[in-house]
This record gives structure tokens, sequence and C-alpha cells, in this order.
């Protein structure tokens, strides 16, 4: 698309109008955007069509339609973060880092996408904006807690979205929404200008239909001086990389297509070895008492106050977080590091670990329980059994979508040590190419620019 | 007295032999030292002579009789860190670090001091081992947390002592004993073989009776990367140093006595300025919600089992701690950030601030309550009102003796910039040379090596 822009084969203008169509269309039924920017979106089009007629470099992005989880600050627009008490909130002054840094390589900002409130979710349900909807099956969920960013993408209402993950929150989406998502290093993508979850836990990354997609986002977010462009290096393949599947936890109680998929792609790259990642049922715990203390920090002064306000299910579990003792926090903190320390050991041995992104496929909107290796459970909180473990400690991941004869998305984690992103998207990419990996447009044919 | 023994003039045995006789005679009436390891003393002693004899180098601190809280690690001793229940510990396999750099720099050990409770204390009374007791008034505390190591130097029973201050437990009994006491810059100095009270907070030093003494033992006690040794530097004086007293929260709630001993260092120094820290109060609060979660975290499996066997002053806030909310853990982790990019702007303006090291002279062993300007508190909690907002955030300081011409003695917080304890100790310097701090031995006069 910015080629096609570049070569002025098209303008980022009917780019625009293109997609602002398709959500205009689209979007009601789906539920991704709370907010469209479209006289900005134009605004930005026409400034990257005049670039291009003066032959001036309108950035490796240009003409790129893109939409933000509704945490991040738009300019003039309140930061929702998904809640109704954020709603009052004096519009934001400025936009969010990311932001910025997209709209200086090119891209175009659509507006804000729906998400489950407060980020702490992982259905992209919302009983304030309705649900974002899975467009591979609008009666399931989106997977959250970046709902939005998973339906606009696989809806094909932009070309790239950014979401956040917390405990998994960019990698359920990619899952259940059949589309690649990469949740960097901790640390590693600005989080200034967006609201918070917790503090040691939240990330920022892309959403996008392809690895290509994905790795020039994150060059462009990524600040000047951190390191050469991952696109450089995509073509490298993965000759000489060591690739081991996730065993025990990794390996058990999930429905058999989780496997499945793990399984397809561990053999089209000839990963035959196992690794374990030790104690990785205690590191879910920890995440879990780590993100509700936190949150409930981080929300005490609403949960006093504006109680009433609140989506009930959040509401208690962060009232839940606000009285967890100091101690197991402390504790959970403790393991963290042992955990970390253990885990930085494995990858003296591998380079990448694959595990599955979701136990299951999306469920049904609104379904409370599921049955996982036989054990009925609730949806709400074990989504996540397999993104969890490995957030607590910050590494890199690329949940890639794994191509199915039939039946609803599901995706695989490509994990690598902190800071190695460009491994796991090499191998993302290796994937595509070997056509193992793909995220079509679940609904129609885009007809941007055409 | 490591001059004289390099020169040959007296023997590091000899030396060794009148310490353990001094503290034979008087230790038992003031409670410094819970173990004492003689014949490792003498041993040590004689590789120093040998040292000598043959010519070698016996090291900066050659000969120097030293002790330590019984929180640090001693080779073949129970680390007791002022407990009951640690007794049944098995003895340590080796010495802490900082125990070893000192003997590697000649210095000889004595044994392991007397101490509060699992260091939460600030009186030096112990209710397994007795109190240490003040040498300038036996009936009077020695402070705490590190009593013993205060009182075994103010005694003359060690020419060196090392304690550890989580929340002022080094600078309380250099204050009480008339003492040089350095709580280093947080991290500085290495904690590995001790008994931990709060990860966040703990800090290990030296307490000497001069700052050569004191420069001497944190410069053997560095790691040999850690720059330039401070000895050479301390000559260098004070021209230039932009000095300031610490006022508002610093300069009220307190006996007239401490801001008499402030005004006299700052007249020394002629310091006519005065810096605000802000929100002190605020600051001491933090210090204590972490000091009692982080404490209460760590203890949580003892409280569970061995609750009859703490000091119930120790153990009752101790089982709070373990109640404290993650939130308010949390709130006051971020509010120390706050507090930390504050205090570090002043460090733009000023290169020393000068404040109270304790609100009072030593009270007497036992006594509950204290007035204070008017207001009638508690001792034990309120002893630490100057050192905790300190402390917090890891600032070196050097509690220096003032010379006063009666009463009890009391100590003045030299407050520097993290990484600058040279610039304290500089101060400390001129101090000393214009007689304006001193740190006599209480108890008749040594006669080591005479």
């Amino acid at each position: 698309m910015a080629a096609a822009v570049k070569a002025g084969s098209v303008s980022a203008v009917e780019v625009t109008r293109a997609a602002l169509f398709r959500i205009e269309a689209l979007n009601a039924p789906l539920g991704a955007f709370t907010a469209v920017t479209a006289e900005r979106a134009l605004d930005e089009a026409a400034a990257v069509d005049a670039k291009v007629q003066a032959g001036d470099d309108p950035g490796p992005l240009a003409g790129v339609p893109f939409a933000v989880k509704n945490l991040f600050d738009v300019k003039g627009l309140a930061t929702l973060a998904g809640s109704r008490i954020n709603a009052s909130h004096p519009p934001a002054r400025d936009d969010a880092v990311l932001i910025q840094r997209l709209n200086d390589a090119g891209a175009i900002l659509l507006g804000a996408l729906n998400m489950g409130e407060y980020a702490y979710d992982f259905t992209g349900e919302n009983c304030h904006h309705g649900p974002s909807r899975n467009p591979h099956d609008p009666a399931r969920m989106s997977g959250g807690s970046s709902g939005g960013s998973g339906t606009a993408l696989a809806a094909g209402l932009a070309a790239l979205t950014l979401g956040s993950d917390t405990n998994g929150s960019i990698r359920v989406p990619a899952s259940f929404c059949g589309l690649f998502g990469l949740k960097p290093t901790f640390g590693r993508l600005s989080r200034e200008g967006t609201f918070p979850f917790c503090f040691s836990l939240d990330h920022l990354g892309p959403l996008a239909r392809s690895t290509a997609d994905l790795t020039a986002a994150f060059d462009a977010m990524r600040p000047e001086a951190d390191g050469t462009a991952v696109a450089a290096t995509l073509g490298q393949g993965i000759d000489g990389l060591r690739i081991a599947v996730a065993g025990d936890y990794f390996a058990k109680g999930a429905d058999p297509v989780a496997f499945e998929a793990v399984a397809t792609v561990a053999a089209a790259l000839g990963a035959s070895d196992t690794v374990v990642i030790p104690e990785a049922a205690r590191a879910r715990a920890a995440a879990y008492v780590i993100t509700t203390a936190e949150g409930g920090n981080l929300h005490l002064d609403r949960l006093r106050t504006q109680a009433a306000d609140f989506d009930p299910a959040t509401r208690d579990r962060l009232l839940a977080g606000a009285m967890v003792p100091a101690s197991w926090y402390l504790q959970a903190q403790r393991f963290r590091r042992w955990y970390h320390d253990r885990v930085m050991e494995l990858f003296g041995h591998v380079d990448i670990i694959l595990a599955p992104a979701t136990p299951c496929v999306a469920p049904p909107i609104g379904q409370q329980t599921m049955v996982l290796d036989g054990v009925e459970m609730l949806v709400r909180p074990n989504i996540g059994i397999f993104t969890q473990p490995l957030s607590l400690i910050g590494l890199p991941v690329v949940a890639v979508p794994v191509r199915r004869g039939s039946g609803m998305p599901i995706g695989v984690q490509v994990v690598a040590a902190p800071g190695r992103e460009d491994l796991a998207l090499r191998v993302a990419a290796v994937l595509e190419e070997m056509g193992v990996c793909a995220a079509p447009v679940a609904v129609g044919e885009t007809s941007w620019g055409k």
C-alpha cells in the first residue's frame, strides 16, 4: 500500500476514503471503533499526497491507515481505556508517542478502537460500548483486551492497529482473529501518552496481517537510537536458529486444536526438541497477583468514589486487588526474579520457543464456562493461560495465525529472548512464506485504492 | 594503629590481646558482643604479624580490631540477626563479603555484636540478649538497631564496627554514642552474606571514631572497580562545596539540642543557606510502609510457625506488615520515585545538606514515651524521624558527633548526592580538624599495644 502511494499509483486520500467507507459499512455490526477521526485522517492523507507530489519522501508507511486501542491518547479525544468513567476526562492534548511515530512514518490515523474495560479482560467484551465481534464469526469473541484492534484488522477496516498487552491482550485477539501480533520486549516501545493498567507488566505493540507489516510498524515505532531496522534482516531466514517446543505446562490443559497448531508450526520449522519452562503455573499465578495489585492500586481513587460506574466484572477484581496483601505482591515479585533468571538460562540453549497462543478458538460472546482437557472452568480468566507466563518476564513474542482447512483461527506464540524481536519476526516471515501462516481478511475483500 | 603495626612498633597480636582484655572486662555490663571470636582473632593477628616480619604488605587496616553486627555471617557462627529464632540455624559456612574485604585489608575480627531483633529497632534494646548500653551512660540506650556496634566502639572494645541501616540503624547509634557513622549510597557495598530486613532499603556500613578510620573502612570494603580510594581525596577540603541546612520538616519537632548541633556545624562550615526537602513527612511514612511490608513478607513463614519466639514488639509490627495492602506498598513506591526525582533536583543547587541525626540524645533504656516540641509520643518509632526520609532514596550520609561542653552526645547528618560519599566524608574530616566534631572513647582510655 505504501509502495503504491509512494509511486503515485494510488493517493493516500483514496486509500483513506476507502477505509472510512468500509468502517461506515461494517463498524456498527462489529463494534471495532469507538471514535473515527475521519477529518483528521483525510488531512493527514492529503499531507502525504502533497509530499509525494513534491517529490519528498512520505515515509515507509505512507498512506497506511491505522487505528489504536482507545487507551492511546488521541489529540482531541478523551482517552476512554474502555471505561465509561474516563469519558468525562478532558480531551487529550497530544497524541501518544507511538501514534506520533506512525504519523511521522506516513501512516494515517483512522480512530480509536474498542477494548475491554481498563484492559482487564481477555474477551473483547465491553458492557459500555458493546462487544468487539470476531469478523470470522460475529457471534464469537474477538479476544481481549485489544478486541477492537483484532476486529478492525480482521475485517479490513484498517491495515494496521496498535494494542496493549499486559497478560496477553495483543496475542489473544491475534489468535482469535487470525492475525499477526507482536508483544515486544518489556520497555522497548514508549508507553508515553497511554492509559496504564499495570506499570510492571504493560507492553504496547502492533497487530497486522503480515509479518512485513508488523515489522514495518515495529521499526517505525522504535526510538531512532534503537539499533537497525528489523525489516532489513527479515529475509535472513532461520538457518542455525535453535527452535524448540515448550513442553510440560504448555503441552497440556487445552483444546487439541491449540496443540495441533503448535505441531503444524514445529513440523514446518523442523523443530523436534522440547524445552521445559520451569514453574510456568507459578509464573501465571504471580502475573495474576501483580496484575490485580498494581491495577487495584492504580484505580483506588476511582473505586472509592465511582464504583458504580465500573463494569461490575472489572470493579470486583480491582477491589479484590486493592485488598491483596503486600506480602503476596512481594512474594510474586521475588518469584519473578528467580523465574526470569531460570528462563534466561534456557535461552543459552535455544533461540526460539514455540507455545500455544490460546487454549481454544474464540468462544461465543457471553459464554461463561468452557471445558478444557476434561475440566470445566471459567472462560474469562483462563484464556490467557499460555500468554501470562511469558509476559510476566517481558519476553518478546510474535503471535502467528496458523492456516487451517476450516474452522475458527488459532495462533501460536513464537517466543524469543529479550531484545530479540528480530528472531521471532524472522521465524514468522518464514512461516508465512511457507504458507503455514496467513491472515486473510475475514469480511469480503478490501478495495482500498481500487 | 595500622601504621604502628606495619612499622613493627606494636604487634597485631598485642593489639588483639588488649582488645580481648577490654572486652573481657567491659562487655558484660555493656552488652556489646553476643559472640567473641578470640581464637580466630589471634590467628588473624598472628598472620598479620608474620606478613610484617616477612616484609610483605599487611594491608591498610593491618591489625585493626573490628566487630560486626550479628546479622553478618561469621564463619562457624549462627547468624542471629538479634533473634532467638535464628540461634537454631546452622553455622554460617562463609564470612560475609564485607568481613572478607576487611580481613583482606589486614583487619582482625573480634566477634559479633548485639542488635535490635531482626534490625526492626531504633533503641538497641533486645529482649533475648539484653540491651546494648550507652557507654556514656549505661542507663541509657545505645540506639539501634546497630546498638552493639555503637556500644563496642564508644567503649573502646573495637576500633571499627560494621552495622546495617534500613531506616537509620547506623546513624542513630552513631548519634547516641558520639561516633562517626557512614550509611553509604544504596547498593554501593555488597550485602552478600548478611541477614536481610528490607530488600529495597537495607544498607551496610561502618562506624568509627574518626573520619579517617571511617574512610579507610569504606575504601577497603568497596569493590576494586569502584573508583579511587576516598582516603586520597579526604584532605582536599571543602572550598567550593555548596553546603545548606535542611529546613522545614528537618527544623522542627525535636529537642532544641538537635538543632543546636546542626547550628554548630553549619556555623563552623559557614553554611547559611537553607534548602527544603519536599514532602519529607510523606517520605518517612513511605519508608514505614515499605519497611513493614518487606519485613512482613520476609518473615512470613516464621510468623506463621514461630510467632511466640519473636520479641513481641517486633512480631506485632511484622504481623501488621504482613497484612498491609499491596496498594499501600505500591503507592509508597510510586511516591518514592517522585520524591527521589525532586531531591535529585535539589542536588543541582547544593552539594551537602545538613540535618539533625536524632531528635534527642539517648533516652533511658526502657523509656516508652518522650516529649518533643511539646508533643508526647512513643520513643521507639520516633527516634528515626530525621534519618528515614534520607535512606528511603538511598542517599549517602555521614553522621558526625558534635562536641558539646557536657551532656550526652548527639550527631548531625552530613548528606550528599548518590555516589558522593567522598564529599560527605571530606566535610566530616574538616569538622574534625576544626575540633567541632570528635568521638572520644567513653570508658577510660584504651591501652591497646601500650
